[in-house]
């Protein structure tokens, strides 16, 4: 396909190339049953196994414990940010590593109160805080949460905290990309439009007696209790199934791929030569501090806005897309998530190695 | 396609054979842009295009007038049941039709109060009421909510209420099916699944009033208010993608047949050809009473369940799946949805009446 798109979209954004020509090859008659997937009863036998194939493979992608399982939910990280304290408890203590955190925080205090010991707004959102600061912060509440990759500011935490408290993780961004312990987490939510899959459909690697219990208020609606959601394995009303597919085949493509652990290597070394080439550059500069750059999104400028400008059009003339800084920063972007090739990489690197202002 | 199944599942269903090959044909390369809808950010153009489509033909279709507008939400018509509540006010009243009524019923009472003065419980959910008995029950409250059609015990409204209360309908069975005077309600929600597209995305037609200034409770998160995806066009956080341009795929089907009217015609033969197969057949009885019935889910029993499972034998020997009648209410149910051609309930009243116990 010498036609298709180089794609830094920030997300949704590029998905495996095999896995949307499997998907269209299956869309309108689903593995020879004679109807699309959309078209099933999610009640079906086939979509059982659809549902169980996706739940397994992710599973089997982070060794999953048994004290865990995979939900699929809807409605985004951004309802999580409101479940997350109705059914955990209120007063979670929350790391602000930008716009997402501080989007959780800000649905956590309309329901109640929210601790936050720790904020790099101050600072441009340019890192997340190092382990050694976290063993200095006063933590409190039913849990700590974080969140693992900026999509916007292009920082990431490069270990687990370590902390007295149970641990939450918005992974919307870097879900598997790289291998993670997930045993200290009670909860791990990610919306699947950027490694995972298709917008629409969010999944949870979640603490079985966490989410199997209910514990919150009474007036908590039943169907913003994960306990509701978990009783039914994700079906306590009709799922996105397409979504749930769809996400089990680009889980499928990981695994193929050699897993969790191949794909943090490939991660590794496409963020390495970006960034390599970026430093090098005398007119750009990178945005996140060196201890915190993410693998995912990598976030930088030039000297002047008339030069990115002139970048992104010499971009978009090499088929190249998805580089513009967001909105509520500025500058630019490169999301080079798991779908994105080294190819794609080693183009921008070019681009940008050409490019004299 | 001479494989493809005869469908009548209650949902996720049918889906049009067009709009299923037009989805196939641009899921690797959308309308030429070199990367599929679902790698598109939802901030881009050509997504921005698409869901101003999708709007547009579903406006179209309902000759939508200038107080009201469409909404793509998540979370399915459940989540609604509680999002009305919470955005319309506490108090409302509900008439109680069956399941899905009675969960919207439970929903808000676990948020607070809900008048019921009607229910069919005690019948076995036979029939929705007329308007005459609407006329002597005393309402109260914020909104008058009902469900215009009963997928699990296939009744239907086959008026539109007249009330002191401005109405909130669950269409989510039989949205975009027949024409509706959209000008008293505040609220139309549907989840997808049936007439409308895929699982995943819930559309409303909605009052704009009503969404566009949140007046309940300052403890209701925002992501929960219709007010924060009004204001952004459904696009406070990243929508369903895939789901809204399958929707408005849909719906430009419906258009392209002529409309909601046209449809109307379609559905009505189709189900009387098939009430009527039933009401000759000797070993067959319809669920529901004569002035409830469904053109949309056709309920019906045999003599005895050793009868009813030799007519699924029967079925699936002619590749006619999903007759089976919910689990809650047992017997037969034949879900005749817009996209259900009447080539299919013809085989199935030949199917009927070739069956002789």
């Amino acid at each position: 396909m010498s036609d298709r798109k180089i794609n830094f979209n920030a997300g949704p954004t590029a998905l495996p190339l095999a896995v949307l020509e499997q998907v269209q090859a299956n869309l309108v008659n689903f593995e020879g049953n004679g109807l699309s997937l959309m078209e099933m009863s999610h009640r079906s036998k086939v979509f059982g196994e659809v549902i169980e194939r996706s739940k397994e493979t992710l599973s089997g992608l982070y060794d999953l414990p048994d004290t865990h399982e995979v939900m699929f939910l809807q409605g985004g990280a951004s309802l999580q940010f409101a479940m997350v304290p109705m059914n955990l408890g209120d007063g979670g203590t929350y790391l602000d590593t930008g716009t997402w955190s501080t989007r959780a925080i800000a649905e956590a205090r309309t329901l109640g109160r929210a601790v936050v010991p720790w904020s790099d707004a101050e600072n441009g959102f340019r890192r997340v805080p190092q382990q050694d600061t976290l063993d200095e912060l006063e933590l409190s509440g039913p849990y700590l949460h974080y969140t693992t990759n900026n999509t916007i500011y292009g920082t990431q935490y490069q270990y687990i905290p370590k902390a007295s408290l149970p641990l939450v993780a918005d992974m919307s961004s870097d879900f598997i990309s790289r291998p993670v312990d997930v045993s200290g987490h009670d909860l791990i939510y990610a919306g699947a439009q950027k490694n995972a899959g298709p917008s629409g459909i969010v999944v949870l690697l979640a603490r079985k007696e966490v989410v199997h219990s209910f514990k919150g208020d009474d007036r908590v609606p039943k169907i913003m209790r994960y306990a509701t959601q978990a009783a039914k394995g994700s079906m306590y009303n009709t799922p996105n199934t397409f979504g749930i597919w769809v996400v089990g085949l680009v889980a499928q493509w990981v695994a193929d791929r050699g897993g969790l652990a191949a794909m943090a290597d490939e991660n590794e070394a496409k963020a390495s030569a970006l960034y390599q080439a970026i430093d090098e550059h005398p007119l750009l500069e990178g945005h996140a501090a060196d201890d915190s750059r993410s693998r995912m999104n990598v976030t930088f400028r030039a000297q002047t806005p008339a030069q990115e400008a002139q970048l992104l059009t010499l971009a978009s003339e090499h088929g190249i897309i998805g580089l513009k800084g967001h909105r509520s920063v500025g500058g630019l972007r490169a999301s080079i998530y798991n779908a994105v090739p080294r190819t794609s990489v080693d183009a921008l690197i070019t681009l940008l190695r050409g490019f004299k202002g």
